[in-house]
């Protein structure tokens, strides 16, 4: 760990305002560092006392035989100002700052007074963790320095998890869940109002630390993506799976979000995109932050998603079915030698098919269950396993069933899951050291994640050997854009190399006419200026002109109508009427904090309504597009149905990486476009833009 | 009680195969009979013991004082036939069949067996339990009947919950979850095979007992739908919530029913619309079954859905809001007035819009909570609260938190979940008696289950009411049905007043010119013959035809095709180019358990792919064919989107509500019918079916 050192693993910790009692919040940290084993220097200062809790108490920073590398700042209120100022002036690493009451409460004078610390510490090297912070806590050096309650009652269990949040609630939370099922935790950190060392800052630095294997987030707002990107890049390097659960989904949560700590909104399909393309795994809520941390622990090398199902209750084996279809992992079919093997040990009225139904006769022998895992182990169409055992008491040999799981799932090395009720039963499990839910559809779920968190990541990881290092030039979203008229939009794009409709602009009734006889009826003439963006609802889009006196006349409507709506008059679009089979839509716009983002789905007229759509970072490649446009509803009409040939989604994706390319691209400056619709025909016929709105920033 | 009432509470109980061992089969009911306290007299019978578990023992039934009501039928395998035909001979009620190795096991030569018991039994006026049954347990009477395991550790602890099932394992671990929430059972049941009591008939006799406040269903297969339809009846006319859990969702699960019960395959969106219809909840799964029981025992009387939360975290009022966004519950706006007092009361820096964030203060000041509480519960925009406790401990005065809770829970009479994840926090709100979930999303999915369940059953009712009891013919599934031809499709479905596209059947080439005539142009000629369904492959739709010669050549054109394809000519179809704005699509079937089922959706060539239609049961009035519009992901465009005008929505459900009259009757004879497109028109344009297809048995 060499980054943030002195936050995660400093030589010396002083603690100003350190209290003998602690219960305090000067005097938890005290307790901590004592209690999880801290192996550097403790430095209590309070000018009161000469001892605190064992230690030797300073006055001040004046008086510590040397500069502590961190310093935790346990004064209340204001007070934490001068006293961050005073660490910065002893040569100070890190001040973790616990005081409260400044941006959190005052957007304006308690923002000012965090800037003043910040600038006071930078001036001096020294970086600062909150204010607002409940403190940060690394089980791993000993160096806890967080005033949470939690640790009161926790043993020194290490562990293998790292959390990290803002909130001190949220960094609890997750943590307490881990511990009801005895899984340890390595780091804990709360790092509050962000002043300085944002929590995606110090995430880079706890993912450095090779001892984490999961990484946990909880995030409110991303107001910067810098540091995310770079701790997604850290983690895939070493394999590190991240979770994030982003709060603010919902229009409410962002409000709620906003009115108490004035928390930036971001939009939340951009947050999705953003984390997929970074191969960081979205959690929907607390309970999916952390319900599948056991499997992520286990080492798993997982090659698919087919399971199989063994369960001494039939429903139990129909409803694994059930919630394996409802997450999209398939059945596997066991091979013929499998069934004629489970055959030979199971009574006749027991399902050898998977899901495998031992049926009560388990109850009769408990040896079948130890007698059929080897043979399903050898199948090789497993992928992952699930053992449901709703029932079992007096008669059941749970400890052999425990005992056999757990051989089982070593021998195999496969991904396996336990789905017990009974809290006895459960515990046996578990003692054998495997992973159990209370019911079937909670343990397919998580083995769902597990499973497909690793493919995402191997995606990820696939896509970014695939590529060069692209270095992305920042686009500041400009405050004033200006819309082009359609058809410099549409100069704009054919200059990229993305098809347009064949068209002319034309200036007069002559040139309008000499384009009818150029491109040949029917025609659609379309009014064109840069100052109307709506053109159908003002009569300015004539479809299916035949002929080339009427041509001319519907030019001259146009200019008429553009001149009466005192708009700029930019001429009028001869343009050919173009085929397809699909109205597509491709949108884009550059995100405050995501940058450019990219839209495409299904196109005309109700996009907004439907908004089937999916969201692309780039740069991307056409592959991503492909596996982005297969999310949509509409994806099995580009396979072509009810006889129809495929679609050439071929034309398509290369239409998006072009436009994906653009919007990279400064000397563009393009800050939205929106391209609807682009007509997609069969394959080898290509797709066309027939309607664009570009603005430029 | 008093349908089955041998079954539930009989007035004497014997026990066939009667043993000392209360692990036994037939050691188990004896033993749960004394130990819940069955008020009838027990008569065990096992020809070598004088005694059994301190009762007199009986040799045989013919040594019984009287004929017991009910008889336990604990021996195995096929001895248990001769046993069931002697309990029928003596004069029994009911037997209780817990052997297995009947249906279950083998389809043809096991099912005979069960035939012969059943027979044997309705000779006598007897009636069957099982086989293969885990036995019946009223705990209200004591009555148990059964061998589960569960009840050897539980207290005589009843309850308000009645858990029915044909499998054994889940009549059990339903009852565990609950237990380990301290929820007490009245009923449960497993029904085993269904021979002749299935466990839809034992339903609706212990919906009738009346401490029953809950019914829990779990079925894997519904081979007919008589007794939930008259459960639901009896549920609906006492105000009995159902939910019910029917697996086989999937086809993976379907399969897995099929290959260990022989189950027939229910098609699963007719099953949720059954159920919906019935106002019976339908659980995704074994967590949803039992994860709202607590509310509904709490006698609230709902009135809305508008959450108020509030919470000592932030970032819990944020997910909060997220996960009421996400189940339909909008976050309630709280009175100005409200807002004023609660100012008065929490400190600057906490949130007085809901959600209420009380922030960390409430450590400082325990007293915050219990003082705001009052001026929450004036407020009349609130519906229903959460309280959120993530984080509480040494400081915070939980106990007089969760008093206030439970106080405030009474003072408003409104719905009221907790979040608490520490257990002990959980323990002491619970202990106060509130509703505690381990985090907000469990709580607010829970919360809204029990909203919007009594909302079903509230517009079940309604619509029961308002509509007279139709007395619904059963029509068999016919196994042969025949196609009519377009025309006489079309001709069926005006002969009841639904609108078709005005059309001609010609048939001659001068008939076609005259029809022509009438219609006016341009026209769509149609070939027409009972032996094609699908005539745009064959060439046999031509639209836009806009001259008379044209029209006469086409019909010629189409007769040649169709006697080339030695299909019988039925003329061709000469029908007007209709107008409307969107493709619907009206089609209707009968299933073979459930009865004609209609649905409606969006129409057109896609319809197989976007599948956007919902189901409704027949009878059905306009204002349920409107709902289930709304239900449709294409809803908005009803109402007109982007400047258009409204649809005529009433004209389209005029015409479902005809479709399900239609499906009702006898006389029509229709097995099933496919109408699309139907074109949908603005309002008091009306809409109009297109295409046709009908099969009548």
């Amino acid at each position: 760990m060499s980054r943030l050192k002195a936050a995660l693993d400093p030589r010396s910790i002083a603690i100003i305002g350190a209290s003998e009692n602690p219960n305090k919040v000067g005097g938890r940290p005290v307790h901590y560092l004592d209690k999880f084993g801290f192996k550097g220097r403790i430095f209590p200062i309070n000018p009161s006392r000469p001892e605190v809790q064992g230690y030797k108490c300073y006055k001040s920073l004046n008086d510590l035989p040397e500069a502590p590398e961190m310093v935790i700042v346990a004064v209340a209120g204001d007070n934490a100002i001068g006293v961050v100022e005073d660490c910065a002036a002893h040569g100070v690493k890190v001040a973790v700052v616990m005081a409260s009451g400044f941006g959190e409460v005052d957007a304006v004078a308690g923002k000012a007074k965090e800037r003043r610390m910040v600038e006071a510490a930078h001036k001096a090297g020294m970086r600062i963790v909150g204010p607002n912070s409940q403190g940060l806590a690394n089980f791993g050096t000993g160096a806890i320095a967080s005033f949470s309650t939690m640790f009161m009652d926790m043993d020194r269990a290490e562990g293998h998890v790292a959390m990290l949040s803002q909130s001190g609630a949220l960094s609890t939370v997750p943590v307490g869940f881990l511990r009801q099922r005895g899984i340890g935790v390595r780091h804990t950190h709360a790092t509050g109002n962000d002043a300085d060392i944002t929590v995606g800052e110090l995430a880079v630095a706890v993912a450095e630390d090779p001892e984490v294997k999961l990484l946990l987030l909880y995030l409110e707002s991303i107001p910067e993506k810098k540091y995310l990107e770079e701790l997604a890049a850290v983690a895939l390097d070493r394999d590190l799976p991240i979770i994030a659960l982003k709060s603010g989904r919902s229009e409410a949560g962002r409000a709620a979000a906003q009115s108490h700590t004035g928390a930036l909104a971001n939009e939340d399909r951009v947050v999705d995109a953003f984390f997929e393309h970074h191969g960081i795994w979205r959690a929907p809520d607390m309970r999916g932050l952390v319900e599948a941390t056991e499997l992520y622990l286990k080492g798993w090398k997982p090659r698919g998603r087919r399971l199989v199902a063994i369960s001494n209750s039939g429903a139990v084996c129909v409803m694994t079915a059930d919630a394996a279809t409802a997450v999209g992992m398939p059945m596997a079919k066991l091979a013929d030698e499998t069934d004629k093997k489970l055959k030979g040990i199971l009574p006749s009225f027991a399902t050898t098919t998977n899901p495998i139904d031992l049926t009560a006769a388990l109850l009769s022998n408990s040896r079948l269950f130890g007698d059929i895992l080897p043979v399903i182990a050898e199948d090789p169409a497993a992928d992952a396993f699930l053992i449901g055992v709703p029932v079992a008491g007096p008669g059941y040999d749970v400890e052999a069933f425990a005992r056999d799981a757990a051989a089982f799932g070593k021998q195999t090395g496969k991904p396996l899951v336990i789905a017990a009720t009974q809290h006895s039963v459960a515990a046996q499990f578990a003692a054998e050291g495997s992973s159990v839910f209370p019911t079937e559809t909670e343990a397919v779920t998580a083995l769902h994640q597990f499973l497909a968190h690793r493919e995402l990541m191997a995606r990820t990881r696939a896509r970014k050997a695939a590529r060069a290092k692209v270095n992305q030039p920042s686009i500041p979203v400009s405050s004033t854009s200006i819309m082009l008229n359609e058809a410099d939009s549409l100069a704009l794009l054919a200059a990229r190399g993305i098809p347009v409709v064949p068209h002319r602009l034309c200036r007069s009734r002559a040139e309008a006419i000499a384009a009818f006889e150029t491109i040949g009826g029917p025609i659609v003439v379309k009014g064109c200026s840069a100052d109307i963006a709506h053109k159908s609802e003002l009569g300015l889009v004539k479809l299916g002109v035949r002929t080339r006196e009427e041509a001319g006349e519907v030019w001259a409507q146009m200019e008429e109508i553009i001149r009466k709506h005192g708009a700029r008059f930019d001429g009028v679009i001869i343009a050919a009427m173009a085929g397809g089979r699909r109205e597509i839509m491709i949108g884009a716009h550059r995100d405050p904090v995501f940058g450019p983002v990219v839209a495409v789905g299904d196109g005309g007229k109700y996009v907004e309504i439907f908004r089937d759509t999916t969201l692309l970072l780039p740069p991307f490649s056409k592959d991503d597009a492909r596996e982005a446009l297969g999310k949509l509803k509409i994806a099995p009409l580009f396979a072509g149905v009810r006889g129809e040939p495929p679609m050439d989604v071929d034309a398509l994706c290369d239409a998006v990486v072009k436009i994906g390319e653009l919007m990279l691209d400064p000397a563009a400056r393009v800050m939205s476009l929106d391209l609807n619709p682009v007509l997609l025909d069969s394959v080898g016929k290509g797709c066309v833009v027939v309607d664009a709105v570009v603005f430029q920033g």
